[in-house]
């Protein structure tokens, strides 16, 4: 699995990526990237140096965190940004007609040589307002780039729902700040790494979490996607094998409806003799041995073995004659209590008798919580009747739609459930479907540009920034700290005068701190058109993220009304901000 | 675009299609499809007939229609699909070590030369329980194919919201029949075209819209699916250029606020002159010429030129110049009435000077509907004052979080908004965005399957089936018939008994009727792995959509509490059900 993430990170050009020449399309953009660009290349600014900031505004599901996730996607897709001949013939013909030429020409040169991306690591918690990627480069270039990253970015992130101030304190860390009213409206924009890190957190650290919603996902990628950023935010593996063989997720699987009604059970066994696991004695016919356990379960769970379904059965038998060592049941295509658990009982004990261990069952509908009970005491039951002691702890698996609420309910503490399969709810995060980050010029030419618009939620922080995490003596994260980039950076153990985030320009008061430690948050992972710092593997981003949430405070780490965690502007960024929001307020 | 379309479907091999690649990967699937490989081939039955239906329980968004989409995305897979040995290496690292090496040796020439695959057409209603896609072929490989066609079709697709018998209604269509609760827990599966349909029917015919979601989608392929699909369901065009090259979908754009504060109205203008429309007369300087326009413009409104924004009319005179016969401007960088729309004003005024017509403008922020009634009052009030009729007619365009309410606002008869730019709310469709279409064995060996589990939501219609949809006398769809292949097609005049839909086999009442005329529903459309009719084009099939929901009464179209469409059976797909339920009951 490393060995595969390594080797992506030793392939500057991505000839051998697999996934390059998909990532490679140019032509991911909205056409207004190509029009504005014409427009910068007619004005003579095309290679003007400029920067974006890509961020998000609110953290997503009413958390007061995210996780920051996708920047191997954007690596990919920038090392391998070019315009082919058929992607230039293709814009001239929808661009208007009178469009000079000599752009087009200009277009074949294009490449992100002179692109330099900083970013937040991989894994590492992210919080609103707070760059994910600073891009800089000639501005046509850098503008064209928008869509392409927002779209790598966005599904791999967060998104809004609540007001910005939700997220925002005018107090310091103790104190208890304003709460603004959820804006339900606006049903927007999600990231799969921090609603699978939710998940885990309601999971506790023992259950196993699979994720199984590649057939919900929204088409091939966003099924990869969803795969690779599942267990970066805590899963623990996914049934999607590309996302094995391509990104080196973890994969599991067992069997589903259709393998066990394919079987009537009127079928002639086929080759169903199995030699015993030590591979000494003779070889048995599994179906029969099954069936003459059957008739001892039933006896043992005061069953009728003539209600079991034999369809059912001959296909536990054949699924175990295929994998004897790692025999699984999926109980529920007939009756839970009637068929399934009595036909995986006689084909496990069967299996038992040759020297083999059944490794699990799975529920897919029903009270999952309830029948894991039930299951496990009849599990202990015929242990025990059967003499058979690791019968007892065979792994239960359940899945079924099963979103926030329901993982709560099967993560209690006396639940017997032992591997939670999530499909739907991680894949298209139902809480916040909709992705909320955006890319903003912050500055061209070395000048801060800002947009003032009306709406005060929209508008954006100027100048190139620096940016760090202020830690208290517990190592535990209090604030988060934008400056400008110029300015020195903070100091551990000195105190600093800084200003809570309000975008809006309104009033607040500034506050005093003095940080135990502190971390500069934006790494320069892209450098004129290079990769210049190997992204750790899934599997290290994986563990960085666990890291880090470890050492947030549970106050903000709670799911359901979190306190926001702050983020805060230095005295300099505050001043220019304040400038620039009274020069517009008296005209230019 | 057409003809990009109909290039595709004569590659059978798919090797010069631009998307095959990433189509053909065979790995795209739930690891659980190779572990019952294995047990189907250990159990000799690899090659065994098998059908399984693709289909939907419940309309998404609590409709009463879904449209069908994806037929092609699921042709490019199949005529594509190969085991490279690369994958089959690393299936082999994933499943059971003791699984049987000869199983590998299988997977080398599994390809899809037995498959035949008939589906509804492109574009056309859909209903829950009629099958989209009937698959037939070896039982292993069409096991396999399971996910990635879920994958494939259920992004493009459907969903459930409303339990089962909501869609359904014992009486005949003239009966108000039962309507069951509203499932709201069951956040889940949706489509991009049918909630394009949706948005079409709130627009209306007139208004124009505009999909622009990419930077919203699950990532690059969820991006290329929205577009495609939102084309399919009713948009006039697409922000996506990779949507245009690749699918013919139309392509629109205009500028946005970067573009705009990247100016900053200090810079020298870069070649400002432009010459006359006509060809005759000396180029002026547009730069100029607008400043002067300027102070008749705000004259004319009472504004103060001083408080307009001097970068912003850099930008828009930089964009005039590259684009003089498609000025557009963005008017909400700053203040719209104080700043955007006399600097428009100016340039659009400029322009008119030397012979060019501005095309539009575009509002971001606020309230939409009510600048837009502004803002065209001022263009019949400038038209006037300055001679320049067609001023009146600008078109206005407005983006910004628009969904169903805000449309329906946007929409209203006195509205002056001409196109409608929509993202967020279609290409993640927010109302239900997750996906719930299921596949399930019907048959096998020509013998129906069914799923009996004691969940009776989750249960399934056996055996390889026929649909018909019905219509009355004025054209309209009154019903779709499910029936077995073998049974006699119903025939127009003909009195005909049938058995509305209650998949929990509970008891329901017969009722007759006489269709006016009658169409087969299913078509083959991949026989034995070639592709046997040519899949129409993407404009043909949004033809298609528009056309049939057309025919669709009203009562069947409203979007809130619609009258559910009905979906009934046979009387021998009647009986044989209701025998399988019984005999089930009674145990095998």
């Amino acid at each position: 699995m490393e060995k595969a993430q390594a080797k992506l990170e030793l392939q500057p050009e991505g000839e051998q990526d697999p996934e390059a020449e998909a990532a490679a399309r140019a032509l991911l953009t909205d056409l207004y990237q190509f029009t504005m660009a014409v427009a910068y290349w007619r004005a003579g600014r095309a290679r003007e140096p400029a920067e974006f900031e890509l961020f998000f505004r609110r953290c997503p599901f009413g958390s007061s965190f995210a996780l920051a996730a996708g920047l191997r996607d954007c690596m990919r897709f920038l090392r391998t940004f070019r315009l082919r001949p058929a992607d230039i013939k293709y814009l001239a013909s929808v661009l208007p007609p009178d469009t000079d030429p000599e752009f087009f020409e200009y277009l074949q040169g294009l490449d992100c040589s002179g692109v330099t991306i900083r970013a937040q690591p991989e894994g590492s918690l992210a919080f609103a307002h707070v760059p994910l990627l600073c891009v800089s480069g000639p501005l046509l270039l850098v503008q064209i780039l928008e869509t392409p990253l927002l779209c790598l970015i966005n599904y791999a992130r967060w998104g809004l729902r609540r007001r910005t101030r939700a997220s925002l304190r005018a107090g310091g860390p103790g104190e208890s700040g304003r709460h603004a009213a959820h804006s339900r409206f606006l049903a927007s924009s999600s990231l799969v790494a921090t609603n699978a890190a939710r998940l885990r957190l309601i999971a506790g650290p023992e259950k196993r979490l699979l994720e199984m919603g590649l057939r919900r996902a929204q088409g091939p990628d966003g099924g990869l996607t969803a795969s690779t950023y599942s267990y970066l935010g805590g899963f623990d593996s996914s049934s999607n094998v590309l996302a094995g063989q391509l990104r080196g997720v973890p994969v599991a699987g067992t069997l589903a409806h259709s393998f066990v009604t394919s079987f009537s059970g009127s079928e002639q066994p086929h080759a169903p003799m199995l030699a015993p696991a030590s591979g000494q004695g003779l070889p048995r016919d599994l179906s029969t041995l099954a069936k003459s356990w059957l008739g001892k379960v039933c006896e043992c769970l005061g069953l009728r073995a003539e209600e079991t379904h034999p369809g059912e059965r001959a296909a536990f038998v054949a699924y175990a004659l295929a994998f004897p060592k790692a025999f699984q049941g999926l109980l529920d295509s007939y009756s839970v209590m009637r068929s399934g658990l009595p036909n995986f009982l006689a084909v496990a004990l069967a299996l038992a008798e040759l020297g083999y261990r059944a490794v699990g069952v799975r529920l897919d509908s029903g009270d999952l919580l309830q029948q894991a009970w039930e299951i496990r005491s009849i599990f202990r039951k015929c242990a025990s009747r059967f003499q058979v002691p690791w019968l007892e702890a065979v792994s239960i698996a359940v899945s079924n739609n099963i979103d926030e609420k329901v993982l709560t309910r099967l993560a209690r503490k006396d639940s017997e459930v032992n591997l939670i399969g999530i499909g739907t709810s991680v894949v298209t995060c139902p809480l916040q479907p909709s992705l909320g980050c955006v890319y903003k010029l912050v500055s061209v030419r070395g000048q801060p540009c800002r947009k003032l618009t009306e709406d005060s939620e929209k508008q954006t922080l100027p100048g190139t920034k620096a940016a760090f995490r202020l830690y208290d003596p517990e190592g535990a994260p209090i604030l988060d700290l934008l400056q400008l980039e110029e300015e020195p950076a903070p100091r551990a153990g000195q105190e600093l005068r800084v200003w809570p985030l309000d975008v809006s320009g309104g009033d607040c008061r500034s506050l005093t701190l003095t940080p135990a430690s502190l971390e500069p948050l934006l790494r320069v992972y892209f450098h004129l058109g290079q990769v210049c710092e190997p992204i750790p593997s899934l599997a290290e981003s994986r563990t960085l993220a666990q890291k880090s949430l470890g050492c947030l405070s549970p106050s903000h780490k709670r799911l359901e009304h979190p306190e926001p965690y702050q983020v805060a502007l230095s005295e300099k960024l505050h001043a220019l901000l304040k400038g620039l929001v009274q020069s517009n307020q008296e005209g230019p």
